[in-house]
């Protein structure tokens, strides 16, 4: 719990690197720059797995502002994916719902010319119904009916002012139309203006470039194990980022705690009797590409893997320790969970996916660990550009680091194979 | 208490109009729209006067990034009345110093050809100590030494990343350098890149411009005392804004209080005794044009003002009550004393200048008081795109209008005169 060293790892990797974009340069100097890291740690092996991404993908000016009736400049963000508008831009008159129900009880070709805008609010825990309802299928859902572009409330929980971005998805044999997210105040905002005048017109200008495909990769560093060296307990996080901020939240803070837990049980004076394997995982943020390429390139090993576990929901702290195994009661796991009561983490339930990158694996029978963290705030900051180190509080991320140690160790140490799911 | 009307008021003109900036066509909209109000409440006399402001500026495109060691984009905003760069920007290795102090120390010619940059933090009550010395003086001592550009962390308290702007102002014969302000962790992220690197580059781009002389006008609205309709106490706010936010703490808050404050006085059976004039300024940012325009242009009726107060410090709530008035015991001040004590409001001590735009009265003499508001927060949101009204919490500014009317209705009615500082 003392350890600053996650906190560390997080601040050079999003200060000398940045932010992280798929398929970038910059998520290719991270790979670079964390494969140097586990070399100085003395990591047995390390390499990289490298794979296409098929919706490459660069931000390029973004900007909204209400032409009518009071004219005022909006924040707003591209989502990832999002196609471009004219480089004029797209002024239009918007019609505005309050859910994305609303905006689907529209027959086709009401919107024709509109700027489709969805305010629909996100309560804590409603991030599954904003991002695939709203975000993925949003766009499609305005454009069958004749929107000209899509704008939606962000899939965050602040009240700052800040437009989140994250992955959109055209649907097959519909138009695709401009994408982004209006900071919360500013949804805010169209909804009273709404309620103040009959017509709005909006301008908005997105000019994002489509790359094609693109090559991410995921970083693999591990170290061997003394006696089962076969057996691999693994711990993930994703090395790529969203582009606005930092990826401090989302997920340098990750990447952080697993290489700092890593580095310590490789720094014990005797090893982990099993494998422990690292997989920083690429290309997360745009549709889990690097989780399921893993399993795809390493599908003949996934019977080696005892369980896995990925820190990809922010700083912490993890409060509790859930499992997808096959056998909840397989003793070693009572001693985990005896474990990690001191540090604060209550036993939890015999159901979990692990997390993005890993559940991929989880769905083929891979037994996971849900190490849950603390998220209230967790969607405050995600995919914004107020994802900094500067958010990050150190006693949260330490705890989670001290959380990921004594899993990683104990499972590498202790009882059988949780496997049979 | 109970009153909502502050918050009303300060959401429907932040909403109808929006930013307000000093000279804009959004200032004058937003005096036509108090007009209004005004009017609807019933008020006796309503005008304007009219200055003009020799600073009319708008702002254009601002972006920055670092381009070496670690390409990464910073969060950046022109300050105001800012010169621009190149359209193409300014690309240059800056020199980057943790205090003006250190930036004012280097000898002349030293920063040739280099952008300066100085990361001085802010605590909680220094607004003074970098608003004037580095934002003000900042560019032109950064310019004396060779400079071709000015950064600055911003003058605000929050670790968000939001850029704060504010008026710079350039000393005379000096070149005149594009300047603009980081947010706080951007200025973080660059002291920490300095901490690792030797050298760092930074490409800004600002295209404000300079507008020449604008107008700007202080709108005056006045209920007519009922005895002494000649003796007038004055209650003030600042209508104009900066352009990033709506201008909602910074003083759409202030607005509403003070115009909520008259408006319930104004419905009471009887009319308050002295004439109640409020007065919201004009171009107030840019550097006091209305307070000081009103002084000059009333000058003949100053000793017509009895007392007067201003709300210019955010949402409340209002903790102390400070007199700046030729008697400090004059018996009235112990009934307002009195009454302000169950909303929770101090008495203070017999030293104030009342608030920016009032400043100038009180200084030939004028008195006034100062209704302290709680301000721990209000830079962290003061002239960010993040001052939106979503920032108000109706308790706050509700105990902030109830404060003004019990002021203003006492101050109205009951014993003498505070002249003679």
């Amino acid at each position: 719990m003392d350890s600053g060293l996650a906190l560390d790892i997080a601040t050079d990797l999003t200060t000398e690197i940045g932010p992280r974009l798929y398929g970038s340069d910059d998520e290719r100097q991270a790979v670079e720059w964390a494969t140097k890291r586990f070399q100085e740690y003395g990591f047995d092996k390390i390499w990289t797995e490298s794979f296409p991404v098929d919706r490459g993908w660069e931000r390029g000016d973004e900007t909204a502002a209400v032409t009518y009736p009071s004219p005022q400049k909006l924040v707003i963000t591209a989502l990832g994916g999002s196609v471009a508008t004219p480089p004029e831009g797209i002024e239009a008159e918007i019609a505005l719902f309050k859910t994305i129900g609303a905006l689907k009880s529209q027959p086709a070709g009401s919107l024709k010319g509109k700027i489709a805008v969805v305010t629909q609010p996100m309560g804590i825990g409603q991030y599954g119904k904003i991002s695939g309802p709203i975000r993925g299928n949003g766009p499609s859902e305005a454009a069958k009916r004749g929107a000209v572009a899509f704008l939606m409330r962000s899939a965050g929980t602040s009240k700052n002012r800040f437009a989140h971005t994250g992955a959109t998805r055209y649907q097959k044999d519909v138009t695709r139309i401009p994408a982004a997210a209006l900071s919360v105040p500013d949804a805010l905002q169209l909804d009273r203006l709404s309620e103040r005048f009959d017509r709005m017109r909006i301008k908005l200008v997105l000019t994002p470039k489509q790359l094609g495909t693109v090559t991410s990769q995921n970083l693999i560093a591990e170290i061997t194990g003394s006696e089962k060296p076969e057996e691999i307990v693994l711990l993930g996080a994703h090395i790529d980022s969203w582009d606005l901020g930092t990826g401090a939240i989302d997920d340098g803070a990750g990447v952080g705690v697993v290489m700092a837990a890593s580095k310590l049980i490789r720094e014990l004076p005797t090893p982990p009797k099993r494998t422990i394997r690292v997989v920083l995982f690429g290309a997360e943020e745009i549709g889990i590409y690097g989780g399921n390429f893993y399993v795809e390139n390493n599908r003949t090993d996934l019977d080696r893997h005892i369980i896995a576990a990925e820190a990809d929901a922010g700083q912490g702290p993890i409060h509790t320790f859930n499992v997808g195994v096959g056998d909840p009661l397989e003793p070693t796991l009572s001693v985990i969970r005896d474990a990690l009561k001191p540090l604060g983490v209550k036993p939890g339930r015999a159901k979990s996916r692990g997390g993005p990158d890993i559940a991929p694996m989880a769905n083929v029978g891979v037994p996971v660990a849900g190490l849950d963290m603390f998220t209230e705030d967790y969607f405050d900051l995600h995919h914004t550009a107020n994802d900094t180190i500067d958010q990050i509080v150190p006693e949260r991320i330490n705890q989670s680091a001290a959380v990921y140690v004594t899993f990683a160790y104990l499972a590498s140490e202790l009882g059988g194979y949780y496997r049979a799911k």
